[in-house]
């Protein structure tokens, strides 16, 4: 089996082919082939053979390209983050949505020359939805986003929904909730305090707190990122009919809740390196997150995340720090 | 103030055209100029100095001229159907997704060389909803088109949401209700029954039913397609939110219900042109159609239509036939 991974080399992009190097099989499928693209070369694993390539989807014959190697499965990773589609609202919609739109009709024509129908594996988000909300937001309310990279993403999921009723893949798509404890440096993101408020008291350094500890959000291991794409990979299509793309399960918490876990793994001395300093700013667009779901359909599907921060706290305990705090 | 109709040429941009040559303005003030265009150049109405051209907003530099002419208003109603872009995929998304990417991108292109934020009144649809349905669809339900017309519509409304958001234009998008009793001749689009059911016999001809009389839909008279539009070009778009386009009020039949109110405007005779002659394609298509809607928000900005079939037929014979029957 040949898998494809677009956007190799982010975060859940290097995790997830650390994955499959190590299972060495997908659904049962021995994998005897990855082929690994991002704007910049991703890293050759070791173990299965791989073909690793530096390549933008919109630039030209890129699509082409890559939909001429016939992978069987394609994760389509790749984006551009929401403050920088923000930013730049013509970078936004062209890495965003016309590189997805580019390779969608790239695998169309691949298979206009002969049959073929990979499934598509892509990473929707929550920023589809926007403010006001229900207490939790089901699987048939509407897509509101209010930013660029919201209304990209929702704009894809029509696309793969289009794309997988005509038959030219088998799409499915996914809206991850926020990733927690995301690893590495905290960085601008408006969404980064809910894991530098984490990672880095746990690791013994100071973190910020921009927003009250009411805010409530929806968050998700890395290790629970890769198993919704895995599943996502593998699971039986036909009961997604048209809807094609899934909200995800996850763990509503509070910045509260966080901290109380983070007391209980860690202690008070962790939690004492948390610095309240509001932020109105960021305060102002996290009200417009969602803050809870009832993903039914997902979980009928199989689809599992963590029940508490806890759990999320030592998932990142055990991949990233070794086992040990330090 | 200038006002511009992409789409003139067509059922409701020709009636919308009257409408306010008739008027001689809109909200207020007074129209002193028409830009009218289409693929097949519209006819010139008299009353008020009007440009008509035949254009296609996917031929390069026509998004660019039409943005330049810098319009008040800009009515965008062009599309092709939806059986035209079922069956020609490339076609479908050329002009109905392209074609509007193109009229709102170089409206901003003009916004960023000198100010300039029209009021865009963008004609969506209710296929951009798929059943499995609730019995009344609510305002914040998703959006899951079963067909690629619907999928292009639902991708424009996103759109031009995220280009209103954003400042470039004042959009709204208004899902029409299926027009009925739609003037002119029978066609082969899945949804012509439901006006050739009552305007055939209305003029003494016979009609073709091809589903069961009880399947209920969703109608708004051309009368109130035009109200529609009107409406949405003139009422203050603040409490829209980010929230630009709107179910829209309609009444919900039963085609036994249109016959009902047949007969007693005109009698058994009318009703006995009617001949069933079940079809298992169109009674498929139609079985993942809306039914009934609770246009909650579209009724409390003022929007209004028919509140029975017989207002619906009466409207026909005044607007078409003179005002009796034949």
């Amino acid at each position: 089996m040949h898998i494809m991974i677009i956007g190799a080399a982010g975060m859940v992009g290097t995790k997830l082919t650390q994955r499959l190097v190590a299972d060495g099989a997908l659904g049962g499928k021995t994998i005897d082939r990855l082929t690994l693209v991002d704007v910049n070369e991703p890293a050759a694993p070791s173990g299965i053979p791989a073909t690793c390539m530096a390549a933008d989807l919109t630039t030209a014959g890129v699509s082409d390209r890559l939909a001429g190697l016939r992978a069987d499965v394609i994760f389509h990773l790749a984006a551009i983050v929401s403050g920088e589609a923000e930013a730049d609202f013509d970078k936004g919609y062209l890495i965003n949505l016309d590189g997805t739109r580019f390779l969608f009709e790239s695998i169309r024509q691949e298979g206009l020359r002969e049959s073929y129908c990979p499934r598509v594996v892509f990473t929707s988000s929550i920023a589809v939805f926007g403010a006001p909300f229900p207490d939790k937001i089901s699987d048939t309310f509407h897509n509101t986003p209010q930013t660029s990279y919201g209304t990209q993403k929702a704009i894809c999921e029509l696309l793969l929904a289009d794309y997988s009723r005509r038959g030219f893949f088998d799409g499915i798509g996914i809206r991850l909730p926020t990733i927690n404890v995301r690893p590495g440096k905290p960085n601008k993101a408006a969404s980064g305090f809910f894991s530098n408020i984490l990672r880095e008291p746990l690791s013994g350094q100071p973190a910020v707190l921009p927003v009250a500890d009411t805010v409530r959000h929806w968050h998700a291991s890395p290790r629970s990122a890769v198993e919704f794409l895995l599943h996502a990979a593998t699971l039986d299509t036909a009961p997604l009919g048209q809807r094609r793309t899934l909200n995800l399960p996850g763990l509503s918490a509070t910045v509260a809740e966080q901290i109380e876990a983070l007391r209980r793994v860690a202690g008070q001395k962790a939690v004492d390196l948390i610095k309240v300093e509001p932020d109105d700013t960021i305060t102002r667009i996290v009200a417009g997150w969602p803050q809870n779901f009832d993903p039914q359909r997902a979980i009928e599907l199989g689809f599992r995340a963590e029940s508490s921060f806890d759990e999320i706290i030592q998932i990142h305990i055990d991949d990233e720090l070794g086992g040990k705090l330090p």
